[in-house]
């Protein structure tokens, strides 16, 4: 079986990449960021899911982003609420992360190297993807481009795959395909403004999304529940 | 004036380039990865440069690279001692951290952008560069690529720019430079192996290379003496 580096985030799209990853055949390994996210929820999401999936192994890197702050995810800023879809679409919101993915894949990258894996997975969406530029396909391709030029496996022949399964498909769509594989989304954590103890707002753009996106397929978020 | 990012190491090569920088009209954001080299001599290199060469700031993200392991640099690997220099530009070598300029470009690139600078400066060579994949052109303009397409501020416009100005200059050249522009060399660190208390050990690769160049334009390399 090949290896991959699956990236991990605790939420419902990368439980489902996993999800993927381990149904074509890979030996996927979880990477986990801890990049100074306010809720720590996430992490112990990433853990239950990664356990949940059966991942071949479950890593976490933390990286303090929030010592460089922009962000609503790392900083004391607040999130919006209660949006409506058009809201979420017109502009890059405040809780983009400067250049996250773009560290997140790097990082991915100096991993899958020493585990000799080409092939990186990661739960990037350009449909519900709230206008975050690192999301898009031609964002992917060019980090293709780079890894295989970046490393020493790539200089002496490996080709390195970034796949990002989601990027086409709606919530809905993500969520079907999640359930098809066995995806416990009990375990999985998306809200931006989650209370002390870590119950889900069921405000903000990712709640709403998800909220949205299941009751489009005639089910209720069971992490809203 | 404009500000710009610049990669500090703690070594010969970042030292110029904050010069280079300075000298260029930017106002120059210092940045040191402290990626769990196993030498904290280094970091308080970084430390001295950037005071004496006046950086605007100076800031130090930890990340963890050692928790991926892959390298004589963060590894319990021996680099090797007393190489010749035909032996060196033989093979990529021990002291290769797997995806290291991608990840610190990344960080680069998110620090840039809190601080909404488009300039990136890091001391990559490509003549004195043992082989290393991520420090050759074609890398240097992959990412500039990347950069544009990741960003919130390339979305908007914005044209990052990756500056690599040792990157055609053999060591000597690059010594001349600094001291043209007045680094003050012997705060610089560059030795792979030093011992406990951070003496160079004036054998390895980066070691040599510094002896070598500085012996080629009639000088002691003032941090081997």
């Amino acid at each position: 079986m090949p290896s991959a580096v699956v990236l991990l985030s605790g939420g419902l799209d990368s439980a489902v990449v996993l999800a993927i990853a381990n149904s074509q055949g890979f030996k996927a390994h979880a990477l986990t960021v801890a990049y100074g996210q306010r809720h720590a929820v996430e992490l112990e999401a990433s853990k239950k899911v990664a356990r949940a999936l059966g991942a071949a192994s479950h890593q976490t890197i933390a990286i303090p982003l929030d010592t460089f702050g922009g962000s609503a995810l790392t900083d004391d800023i607040d999130v919006p609420l209660d949006r409506p879809a058009e809201a979420m679409e017109a502009e890059i919101p405040v809780t983009y992360v400067p250049a996250r993915n773009t560290v997140f894949l790097s990082l991915a990258l100096a991993y899958a190297e020493t585990k000799a894996a080409h092939d990186l997975f990661l739960g990037v969406n350009a449909v519900d993807y709230s206008g975050y530029p690192d999301c898009r396909p031609e964002f992917l391709r060019a980090f293709e481009d780079l890894a295989n030029l970046a490393t020493k496996a790539g200089v002496e022949g490996a080709r390195f795959r970034i796949h990002a399964p989601l990027v086409k498909l709606s919530k809905a769509e993500i969520i079907r395909h999640g359930l098809d594989l066995g995806v416990d989304f009990s375990l999985t954590h998306s809200c931006y403004a989650p209370s002390p103890l870590g119950k889900v707002c069921g405000r903000c753009d990712s709640c709403l999304i998800r909220a949205r996106a299941f009751a489009e397929i005639g089910l209720i978020d069971p992490a809203q529940q």
